[in-house]
């Protein structure tokens, strides 16, 4: 590929949590999908006589976002009738969705993504039927590879507690014997013996070994503890370190899976994982709401890193993760959308600004985040958390050309110059929309807003096909399984009490 | 004006938190500015022939939105280079700031209103200079007048404690000599004593008596107890009670004032209201983000209003509202963004989302809020708090003809049928840039997301050219003087405690 300089009003270098590089009049030189000068424009120009240049003053260009938590999906489940609510029996709920093709929900996701500035996902897949797993997680990879962006791929596992955070057959002793006869039936075909699990990774490392695949890691995932045992936990935890790939998994989402380590450990569960010799660097947990001072402490000394979902986390009423005491402790944070972002578009922007306002606790006693903080979640740490770490999410020589264009006209009419600084600019006002050109790899995906390393167009008129389409009797037969499923789901968890301690933040005061 | 016909794929006839009135194909109806029917399309088309139509199968239409506490700015104060923080050094933070021509300011905020389908606020002014009051005032009614928009102008009033929750010359006794002078100068021009208050809502009720102005309402605003004596607080209640105006005022923004309600009346903001005669339906509170138990109980007997500023009180680290209680206990709340909307733009459409994902409280226990009761703050509610009560909020016969119509087809590429109804996609998808057509006593204001009651581009590069300019040395010295203050100021609150109690959702566990 020719050499490119993409030139910027400004250019965020590189996010840092203490204050990020930002050049004025900078730009930034790629040839074959890596940087390899940095400067003020003029310099650089000088520097590369006869390089093609992209942006210009009426731009402002920064390193591309890293959704740390995606599930590939092209739509949330309020698309397919179900409301958000309470996570236990939304996941229930879920078992009655409709299927829809794999490929094409993970490529109207990356659109998604792309148009909004995301250049890298954890592409974290929930496997339909076992049977299809291999086929699937090969059509999810190839959207992604389609789209033009980096993926970490990883295949959700789970081994137990399928239902409620209690053995399945326990729990399906206390539910009308017909009920149960279909929920055994629904759940036979989804199972994931150790064997076939490893074996799939077996395979997947052996394919790509032949092939080179700069956009795409590689990643083993958990669901969450309660739903693995402590002897997966502990197989992924080696086939990941003989591996060299990363670990990403579900943890805390919820109070009820905080009173479920209580329960079964007789400790946090972050404890229970440090004690399994689980934690590090190479770990990336999702949404984490429920974290202890004590947990928050482990976390920064292993380095295992909180991926935050807090749109997710208000959605399904999990609460809010303690985000900005992570900050405080030095423990890493980065962000992802779950497929539930708050405008239900996966704009990591609107998400990082509701990251942004979201943690900023009463009073002058309270840690807020700053700007620089939360673009760094979305960039540098991102990129750790997706195994790019080092690689990715700033715009230094050596990095992957991997970066957005802000089209700063609207933000110049809200005022941009006038704000603080570039990086507030881009965390308190810009969405989605301003998003003019991506560019991965050193390639261009997306340019004036329009995605083209996809059929924009062809794809989304497909997915949305599907999701409208009347679901088949089986489906139909699924979806009333699993509603009449959530009753019983409810109360097994009535008697589960909320904690009665003191939030990080008080945000309000009942007496 | 002709009669005119509005269709719409749905018809959001009448939001209701216990359901909305929805017509699929609907129509509504109106001639000089009043509904007068409504139905199925064919049916009301049937009965007016030769009526104009707008609208059509590809838009939704909903009553006008209200948004119920606006201070008719055009940018916040992070576009004056002051970041959001905690409300009390911030608003000494604002002593500082440039000033913008009111009527440029007012028109902005109307340009910003009506693109996101707000058409009628509480157009809070907060005054500059006393010597310019009835001027400025007269400047913000008529860009409203201009705009097309409603609007219920009320005037804040403070008569006490101007920098800190204390007597002002008891604080400036603890401040060094040569700032507290400089800061009595600053304060000297602002003072609006009784008798200049009232007169001057005495002039402006004896012109609007000669005029008729069916989009403008009046009340009065007493900033907030902390800056009102009780003297005036009665003088405020028995002049709207012998006018048949509305108060709004500020109410328990911050755990500050809390504290100072405790420390001043031994006893509740709410509870030391109530005492004073002051609460009724005509009545309506901004923020009341620290309501215990017992004064949500009064509001909800006295019939006093909130106006819930969901974005503003994170922005300005004030907490969260417990709306999901206010609710529960029949309390009645309104919607307003205070110019702090979450993207900065004023668009309730991205508010209201905010506000139904925020309240979410954890766990299976928790109330939540459904699509229905966010709207109907946004319309019914907001039209009773700014004084339109029973008159607008709804598409009913009788009823003033505001409406809002959006473009479905973006929200049908997101599954507008897909998802549970059509209430849920304009609370969970909509957002200002899906408005089309904004419809103000009958005239349309908006047509394809252009405002045309005002010349945009004209007033908008007026309003930047404002912003940006260079501050006077007179607004230099100012802005010093309030940034020295900050200091002063923080180490006023610096013992005041958070209150250690429960909060109505535990949003998070420290241990």
């Amino acid at each position: 590929m020719a050499r490119t300089i993409v030139r910027g009003r400004y250019v965020i270098v590189a996010p840092k949590a203490e204050g990020s590089d930002v050049l004025q009049d900078g730009a930034v030189a790629f040839e074959n999908g890596v940087i390899d000068d940095v400067g003020p424009f003029p310099e650089v120009q000088e520097r590369h006589p006869g390089a093609r240049v992209l942006g210009g003053p009426g731009y402002i260009v920064l390193p591309g976002l890293v959704n740390s938590h995606h599930h590939a999906n092209g739509a949330s489940s309020l698309h397919f009738g179900i409301q958000d609510g309470v996570l236990e029996p939304w996941i229930v709920r879920r078992m009655g969705m409709k299927r829809i093709d794999p490929y094409l929900n993970a490529a109207y996701s990356a659109i998604k993504a792309l148009r909004s500035g995301t250049t890298t996902v954890m592409a974290n897949h929930v496997p339909g039927a076992a049977a299809t797993v291999a086929d699937d997680a090969e059509a999810v990879m190839r959207a992604f590879d389609d789209a033009g962006m980096r993926a970490c791929y990883s295949l959700s596992w789970r081994t137990q507690n399928l239902i409620v955070y209690q053995d399945d057959d326990e729990f399906l002793s206390t539910v009308p014997e017909d009920l149960a006869k279909d929920v055994k039936a629904l759940l036979k075909g989804g199972e994931l013996p150790p064997d076939v699990y490893f074996a799939f990774y077996d395979r997947l490392l052996s394919s790509l070994g032949e092939s080179s695949k700069p956009r795409l890691r590689v990643g083993l995932s958990p669901s969450n503890i309660q739903w693995c045992s402590d002897e997966s936990l502990r197989d992924v935890r080696s086939y990941v370190t003989d591996h060299g790939l990363v670990i990403h998994m579900h943890l805390l989402e919820t109070f009820y899976q905080r009173e479920y380590a209580s329960r079964t450990y007789g400790k946090s569960a972050v404890a229970h994982l440090q004690d399994l010799g689980y934690l590090g660097p190479d770990v990336s947990l999702a949404h984490s709401v429920w974290l202890t001072d004590h947990d928050i402490d482990i976390l920064a000394e292993t380095g295992a890193q909180v991926c935050h979902n807090a749109s997710s986390n208000l959605k399904l009423q999990s609460g809010i993760a303690p985000v900005a005491r992570l900050q405080e402790r030095g423990a890493t944070v980065a962000l992802g959308t779950d497929t539930m972002a708050l405008n239900d578009d996966d704009d990591l922007f609107q998400d990082m600004r509701l990251v942004a306002q979201l943690h900023r606790g009463p009073g002058l006693a309270s840690r807020t985040l700053t700007a620089d903080e939360v673009l760094t979640m979305a960039t540098v740490n991102g990129a750790v958390a997706t195994g790019f770490g080092g690689t990715l999410g700033s715009l230094e020589p050596g990095r992957g050309a991997d970066m957005v264009l802000l089209d700063a006209e609207r933000l110049q009419r809200t005022g941009l110059d006038a704000v603080a600084g570039p990086v507030d600019a881009i965390v308190y006002l810009a969405s989605g929309r301003d998003v003019d050109t991506v560019i991965i790899d050193g390639r261009v995906v997306v340019e004036e807003g329009r995605v083209f390393s996809l059929d924009e167009d062809d794809i989304s008129q497909r997915f949305f096909d599907e999701l409208m389409r009347q679901p088949t009797p089986d489906e139909q037969r699924q979806a009333e399984i699993a509603e009449a499923l959530v009753p019983h789901v409810e109360d097994f968890y009535r008697d589960w009490p909320l904690p009665r301690t003191t939030p990080y933040n008080l945000y309000q005061s009942r007496v």
